[in-house]
């Protein structure tokens, strides 16, 4: 008889939605158990079907139960000074975009705040925000930069995303979003600040090892096609994947132009075609989902979501949380807004905080379901089925977290 | 020289946001403070002001934090036993409403489980959603019976609506709603079923007590106009003040006859027309606005707001907190819904869950607003303006919660 395999924790008595997408939907095993060893998941199925464990392991009882992966929220801008709240205030006065934008707000009111914030402050503006989506079973977060648009304050935004991981029982992604807007001193050389992106910010940033991916904000009062991919033949160069804030707006064909980056991610795109769905189903490209800003700045056309299940395209969901226009440190409301304003299904709206948002990080061997062999990022609901989770809004179900095999204090 | 006044408790190094009525907007007090006593606002003022206290009271420095009045959900269906997931998820997978409903789902199902529950299952129900409206800062919930149906179970909902008062700090006022749907056993008689409501149900409720105001749901998919005014005018009989679900999705002139009632409230009135919106103006009575329901039935007719504002109208907001139509028990995500959905500026969102929800329960005597002789119901909040609160989603910004003048335990 072979050994006994060792685990060091098991969750017993619970049922699974392991979001396998080897087991559609949702992965449902009843009755169900969980080992995990090394802060991975050695095992998970039927309880009758659990193989002889060796003696000694921590034994969790869940009650009946329900176990999910951790969520991953792929798509935030979560470090940055300050708040907008008095330009949502006078937009709902009456006071136009143009008038705010001259009287200096928008993105470079937020640009000058994290400019002058200090390393430690951005640090602590972040952790709060980030304990509120752990709260929420948030266990891995994509944190762009992008409001520094100079090379110190680039490279300072990143370094807080990476600090964030030390603080927190939280998995982060840094990515690279130099290319987000044009700071002032570009103001009329968007070529000139293209190349300080590829030339002194780039390779700082990929010798510094601050960044895991690298992202343009492509659209009309953005970065063009041509700009975007001067970025982009830098960032593989570098060895850095890439992915893109594309057809939010107008449709500029990003996300053409990034399938053939084999980007990990389209972000937005509602204004995706028929032909720029291909692509990215081709180049095994994620579309990522962002109902939040969909929702914050009143847009009417909702990204192509039967093309996009016609064309087997993986979809995610993110809060884009940032302070102008998504707000929103919520991702279980995202579910929500997936299926309210997007009509994705409860599944495909759950799969979008799971396995395809490990996904569109590139992480999808390490998380994103439970199964064998991935980080042990667990979460214990008290819910009667995983579809409860996009229907309900405001009551957090969550009543336990584990963080690579280790419970988290909540 | 006078005695000086004796205060309990002093909430010093504070800013306020009175949401007083006689300082908009919002009633901005700098360098403020407020004393406490007897469970009750004794002064709140700028601190230079405060007049002579005598010693012994208990001094809490908010460090330069804001105050504000206890929020109010003025409208909530909070009792009720299962939920609409599956449905949620159906009609999310093509299923229309009508199958559901012929597959005995939508409200019926919620009454069913709701006469099959017991009074201790209710009450715990009931209890975790309060807890987590508490922590949003809620200080007064309205509740409505409704999904009785029956006179047992409409007495028993209100039995467990006025029983959460005892277990959570917090105010509740309870409103009958047996006039909510025509249960199974009246499908053919909803003038039987009136019947049953006038002669049977309110005198018993009445009775014991156990209302603090009566509701109608006055559609073409509810009660007619003559049916709702037979059930005000046994309210009237009785005692007890009225209030109305009106104008949601069709305009019945329900807020007129209302009106002629000197309701409280009418309630969703995304159909009010000018003729409504003058006659509740001249009675008084409070426009409360459900942007949840809104958003999760994808209305696109939003209620008459410049009209409102023209004649004065109270607004309030509110959850809505249902199983069907508003799954969303977070009352601070209706602040931004009224302003994203419905154009509410943030102060006028922040009156419709303070001041203006307090005169939906007429309350406003008694709570609403930080200002002397009221309920010391009150939020410190690490926010840098009022104006705050509705932009951002997610955080939670209450630091410490007063409800009459005791500290509640987060
Ligand atoms: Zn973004
Ligand atoms: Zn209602």
């Amino acid at each position: 008889m072979a050994d006994a395999l060792h685990a060091e924790l098991i969750l017993t008595n619970a049922n699974l939605a392991t979001m396998s997408d080897k087991a559609e939907p949702y992965g449902i095993v009843t009755e169900a158990a969980v080992a995990v060893t090394g802060g991975n998941i050695l095992w998970a199925g039927k309880a009758s079907d659990m193989p002889e464990l060796a003696a000694g392991a921590t034994i969790h009882d869940c009650q009946g139960q329900w176990l999910l992966p951790g969520f991953i929220d792929c798509h935030t801008h979560l470090v940055f000074a300050g708040n907008r709240a008095d330009e949502f205030e006078q937009r709902l006065q009456g006071v136009s975009y143009a008038d705010i934008a001259r009287a200096g707000g928008g993105i470079r009111r937020t640009v000058t705040a994290t400019r002058e914030a200090s390393e430690a402050e951005l640090l602590e503006l972040t952790l709060k925000r980030a304990r509120t989506l752990l709260k929420q079973g948030v266990s891995c977060i994509e944190i762009k930069s992008g409001y520094g648009l100079d090379t110190a304050t680039e490279l300072k935004m990143l370094r807080v995303a990476r600090a964030t991981e030390q603080h927190l029982p939280i998995t982060v992604r840094t990515t690279f979003l130099g290319a987000h807007a044009l700071p002032e001193e570009y103001q009329d050389d968007a070529e000139g600040y293209i190349e300080l992106v590829c030339n002194e910010m780039l390779p700082k940033v990929a010798e510094q090892k601050l960044a895991d991916a690298v992202d343009v904000f492509c659209e009309n009062i953005g970065f063009s096609r041509a700009q975007t991919e001067k970025v982009f033949s830098k960032a593989r160069e570098l060895g850095l994947p890439v992915k893109l804030h594309a057809e939010q707006l107008s449709n500029l064909g990003g996300s053409e132009l990034a399938a053939g980056f084999k980007a990990l991610s389209v972000d937005h795109i509602e204004y995706l075609d028929e032909a720029g769905v291909k692509a990215i189903a081709q180049s095994g490209t994620v579309a990522t989902l962002l109902p939040g800003a969909f929702y914050y700045l009143k847009e009417t056309r909702k990204p192509p979501i039967d093309l996009l299940r016609q064309y087997q395209v993986p979809m995610a969901i993110a809060t884009d949380f940032n302070p102008g226009s998504s707000p929103i440190c919520n991702l279980p409301l995202m579910l929500n807004m997936a299926c309210t304003l997007f009509t994705l299904t409860p599944e495909e709206a759950l799969r979008g905080i799971t396995l395809n948002a490990a996904k569109a990080l590139g992480l999808n061997d390490r998380i994103g379901s439970l199964e064998p062999g991935k980080a042990a990022n667990i979460l214990q609901l008290d819910i009667s089925h995983p579809n409860q989770l996009a229907y309900e809004i405001g009551i957090n179900p969550i009543t336990a977290i584990w963080h690579r095999g280790r419970r988290v204090d909540l």
